[in-house]
């Protein structure tokens, strides 16, 4: 199965990612995810550079930006990324009551999806514009 | 299939969640989710109680409330959920620009959450904590 | 796209497999389902021989079985699945109050799910028996 | 992360809750979901009245509901809640050949799932009445 | 809600991701995917870029890696890339029988994944390695 | 919770799946997954000879349908299947490579199936043909 890069083992090009990532995060070393990504470079690279686009200060902060990232994660069930990106988001700020909240509308938006589902409920036309 | 409850048609107890919904959200009819859950007076109750108490105001504001929702029904593919949450995030203040930050964030935690399933990333001892 | 193959432009292997389904479930002709894998003849026949098997009667009764593979296709938002299992679940027995039910656990079990994923909660010994 | 909240350290609030639970399955002591969920006595409250409920005895038995609440579990590929429910349903008097029914309906309906998405079959227009 | 974004509509930094991808396809106009990401230029082309990464020969051909798309896409249920991506394949050489087995693959894998799910299968130790 | 069923202690009917699966594959013993399904001789037998007729070679070799297999089971976040059926694909041949590129496919397939969702992409009039 695949094992994770240290840095000591990593090649330059895999080097300059976990440069860039400890720099942006301000942290002494890169988490799992990517050690085990920098087993290809191509895709270590591709989405270390999207994740920085992406959750950057924008339209939308990056705090919130966090709090879908962790919804989306448990929605799908990924442990590993429910683990890291709650820790993000109380790094970012995210209280109990915050996360306690979050799970809320997370459980909420899984069941009446369903609900809508089963009912087959078609769109309302104020909808559709 | 199922068919929605018009208020005219509705009973007491559905007239009752159904004038609640319309004064909480001051609009002048409930969407079409509403009239097809109508269908099973109980369901319908506690479903818009839970959502009227989780969407609340309360450690996070009602506007990230709804950009999380609007992820999650994304995520889920639920048709009905993305266009009903769509049209309430644009209503409470989501702009185009946002719009997009939100699904290139509710995108890349899909993708990433598949690549931590896939390299079989082992959850980080700090994360554990 | 696929299209479906009708009875009269089927091959014989094909038409086999359509009579048993129409003698089996005592219909006129076979649903869409069947008329789109018909494309491919060997997962016509071993996904109708798989249903027929499953679904049959034995330690759970064929009206339990037909309520389950609902719960499953509304989970997954299979629009096709809910429309033809609600109407053979229909057929079956189930009224509207059934349904109604079937909804609501479908609906709390999604959401229960995802309030065990994001609290991260560990099995309790009692259910590793 | 979460930690989860013994009987000796809850507020009055969740005790109250927790005693119910008790009280109403016959057990000495709420399960982890529980102790867990009780960070956010909201949530608890909500989601224990919620499923009280939906699971208890009404156009479906309860034993039904347990069924269907396991199929979707394990459709959803959540951990804790396949076992806590495969336990809850087992109480309940799920036999080892209903488990392997159950578990063979809830696979087939993920599978045809898929050849209906994948072959794109169109609603037959009975399924639409 | 989103609304297509026509050549003639286009921004330069829009026409150019479309240029780029009507020259590396071969075809007269981009698809709706890409005129309704040009919404968010930012992710129209970031995530052109990344499929074209992607996507290209390496050491995988160009043809597996689409009906890895294909089949990703309809165990998602997202209807829309199950049609793009089928349109994909089948420029790309998938015949009939091609497109019977890869639903049959993705139908028992959806199968099979629950089953071991529901089960609770332990990783065997030679899987580890 | 079920208990994996060992060649010593097998029925007749169950060691006859097993002696069929040990001399296809030509492994000494079976793997998790077929010990737990013996609980249920027939899913076992049902599953196998489905699982036998799927993967064989046909207009799809074996290999391209288990890098197929894997995506699936790393979308689905199943972890038993995703250990099996990486060990079944790199017995098979899979390269790290090639292991890399399939996960950034997935990885991107599962990313631009949200982006549809949420952009609510129509289906191109070409792709309905």
């Amino acid at each position: 199965m695949p094992t994770p890069i240290e840095y000591a083992d990593a090649s330059p090009q895999v080097r300059a990612v976990y440069d860039d990532i400890k720099t942006s995060r301000n942290v002494p070393d890169v988490n799992n995810f990517w050690k085990y990504l920098a087993n290809d470079p191509a895709t270590l690279k591709r989405t270390w550079e999207s994740i920085k686009e992406v959750m950057s200060p924008g339209a939308l902060d990056p705090f919130t930006k966090e709090l879908v990232y962790l919804a989306v994660s448990v929605t799908n069930g990924c442990g590993y990324c429910t683990a890291s990106h709650s820790a993000a988001a109380r790094k970012a700020g995210m209280t109990d009551a915050m996360f306690g909240e979050l799970m809320a509308v997370t459980g909420m938006a899984n069941e009446t999806n369903r609900l809508a589902n089963g009912y087959r409920v078609p769109v309302d036309p104020a909808f559709q514009k």
